[in-house]
């Protein structure tokens, strides 16, 4: 087997690639060097996938990679049309995050329900002031993704007793169709986006969205900040339309400190951070040289993403 | 059938005892007045269970009611070696608060594991600050306490993934026994106290016992307040002898505004209020309605406390 060549975009935290020993050439490369980089590499493997110069790599000065994988869930960063109408396989780092990304949002679900945050407040003060909070079990969610991340906060929030309608693009068994979701949204307690984003769904959190929702409803997006327009998420908050919000995800990250999300009343910020618990690099790591595993013995790729659709399909 | 005499014990808030009407002479008194009505009691209803008074009424003055009704689960309040010994059936409001509270110290372990409370303080200062949190499936709990309330906790730990193990005062299936405590202490990502507060009980967790515990570990108690020696509580978080605590019960209720618990590092507090969802005096007042009536047709009560154990057993 002759010798290949793996081109991993982003230095920080480094990656090890110790299975790769001996049998590909790794050149690591950041922003600048990526363009001179890649007509030489086999495989991309996008490290840092915070970044657009992967999305801008696309067509580029000579051969390109004929397969990229992404270290992340969300294949918008890098989805050029040109990519898409390539013949690259582009593959994603399905299996990693939907556990916790389930145990983050169902935390969210609970601190807010049991108002955990106006806990730490009234301590902060000094202050006991008991307060009758909310039964979890029997309220109603609406997950829209219903992607193996939707999935998992699904079953997640289903074992404490919460009605879970997960929505999808269109309806399938266990699945509600987009068509639907007017309807759901007005109905939910809890209304999660983990959708990808994609053209169909940019913006798709918006004035009218919040508008549907209960007053008592809160929204949580851990899925990728342009499918909420923020600024309409904070009037919503402000004007009351709905009880809550928190958003691990945001239309620039980082958040820059004088960003006025900060401090909108009932708004929970995370730093992008839901599914990111000790070892998830490594676990990321292990996960690339599994398929490169089967790459390199010609085997079918696992976590093929549908570049049209924007994300792996699932039954 | 004659109408029988119910005495009230806490006047705030009001209780609705509609299903009594015409049937039962309701009389609503308070710490001045509960040894005048006692002796004309049939049946005492403490709904404030948050009084040493009733404690106190055993053996006291004249016939004392035959059947003590309390709107808690823990009866450590009210059971005097008095009333032990005396004839009255004790019954408490198993039923209500399992759910509630399972909620509540599902919320506090994931809060406590991904930072949630680290974030708010990070939004506060508008830093956006990227950390790696905890996986909870696969981490391991041990649960104090092997009544309802505990197991509905494990129920609703386990659907999350994590490794629960039950501790009762004896071992019996799917329960460890208390002589093993030393060693689950070791073992455990999560140590949870919800032991009803007895002799045996009181003060179990102490300088010796956060010695066990690894010093990752967080401890949650949804118990009594006099399970813990918070002296020692304060001491383990101060030397980082453990990682983390959240405590909603207290040596002493409410907490004052110069009690030192308010601002130890890794300690959350809330006021007494994990089992307390919207409606639940509402539910406790029906469920003594419904036990009022089996009482009346001569029928076995429902949840009649052990009062030697201190508890309602269970298989």
């Amino acid at each position: 087997m002759s010798e290949s060549t793996v081109v991993v975009f982003g230095e920080q935290p480094p990656v090890r690639l110790d299975r790769l020993a001996g049998r590909a050439q790794v050149v690591v490369c950041d922003e600048k060097t990526l363009p001179d980089a890649l007509p030489s590499a086999d495989v991309l493997l996008v490290w840092d996938f915070t970044s657009d110069a992967v999305r801008d790599a696309w067509p580029g000065d000579g051969p390109r990679p004929r397969w990229v994988h992404t270290a992340s869930a969300g294949v918008d960063r890098l989805l050029s049309p040109e990519l898409t109408a390539s013949d690259t396989v582009l593959t994603n780092a399905r299996g990693v995050f939907e556990q916790p990304i389930a145990e983050y949002v169902a935390g969210l679900v609970i601190a807010m329900g049991k108002d955990f945050f106006g806990s730490w407040e009234l301590q902060r003060q000094r202050r006991w002031q008991h307060r009758e909070t909310m039964r979890l079990a029997g309220s109603r969610a609406a997950v829209i993704g219903a992607g193996p991340i939707g999935r998992a906060i699904g079953t997640t929030l289903s074992a404490l007793g919460i009605k879970v309608d997960l929505v999808g693009r269109t309806a399938r068994p266990g699945v509600r169709g987009n068509d639907e979701l007017p309807e759901l949204l007005a109905q939910a307690d809890w209304v999660i986006s983990v959708a990808p984003l994609t053209e169909d769904t940019r913006g798709m959190f918006d004035r009218t969205a919040f508008a549907r929702m209960k007053s008592t409803a809160r929204f949580i997006n851990v899925g990728r900040g342009p499918l909420v327009i923020e600024a309409d998420l904070k009037a919503a908050l402000l004007g009351r339309h709905i009880a809550g919000a928190a958003l691990d995800v945001f239309e620039n990250e980082p958040l820059s400190p004088d960003d006025p999300l900060w401090d909108v009343p009932g708004l929970f910020v995370s730093p992008h951070m839901s599914g990111d618990t000790v070892g998830w690099r490594d676990h990321l790591a292990e996960q690339f040289q599994d398929n490169y595993d089967r790459w390199s013995a010609g085997e079918p790729l696992l976590n093929i993403v549908d570049k049209r659709l924007g994300y792996v399909p699932v039954d």
